[in-house]
């Protein structure tokens, strides 16, 4: 893992909270990005080396609106940038991580990703994510 | 702000959770210390120009063990680098962010600090953060 690639919150609102995020930051997003498979719709933010992409549910049964029901808004995952997906995948996987998906899923922003089971991990979803190969 | 200074995640053990982001990350976390005033003792591991806090209660009236008793292990809070603090909480109580000490307080890791109040940030707790001045 080099670095935090992106940090995801869960938002009800991606009008409202791209608003408040701009006063936050004193910038605005740069980037909306709809993802279907997921139904999410997502905002970015740079912060330094990172991403803030706030997530906003797009149907009633994604993971985000249940996350919602459940906690609130708030941070839903971080995701770390990897060289080697695959490699990562399976280091973590023989160290005990539980991976919520087998192969790498597409992501935003033109990522390979997989999630592992906060309850491997402390409680925070995490996210390996790798730039897909041009 | 220029960038995330780190994240801070609560734990119930620091011993276990150590261990448990030294596999994940591959690497040991560098440094330990305790903040007396906050009722914490953390652990830090670097991430890129981030950093991941670990925080572990030292009393069962602290913020730390609070936040675990209603919500589990989890993040925590998000932490921005800013230059002038007093500055930065200036601007962000001008635009309606509730701080949450008036004064800058000192931090783990040799910083000034000021908190937000997450119901003015999307539930997220944020906190601003400087080097002291030498």
């Amino acid at each position: 893992m080099k670095k935090i690639e992106h940090i995801g919150i869960a938002v009800k609102s991606l009008e409202t909270s791209n608003e408040l995020f701009a006063k936050l930051f004193g910038k605005e997003h740069y980037k909306i990005e709809s993802v279907e498979r997921e139904g999410v719709k997502t905002a970015f933010f740079m912060m330094g080396e990172t991403k803030i992409e706030l997530l906003e549910s797009s149907n009633e049964n994604s993971a985000i609106a249940k996350f919602i029901e459940k906690r609130g808004e708030g941070v839903h995952h971080i995701a770390y940038a990897v060289d080697d997906i695959l490699a990562e995948m399976h280091r973590l996987e023989s160290l005990g991580f539980q991976l919520l998906n087998k192969e790498p899923l597409p992501g935003a922003d033109n990522k390979l990703i997989c999630f592992l089971h906060p309850k491997t991990t402390n409680g925070v979803l995490v996210e390996l994510c790798m730039d897909k190969p041009i």
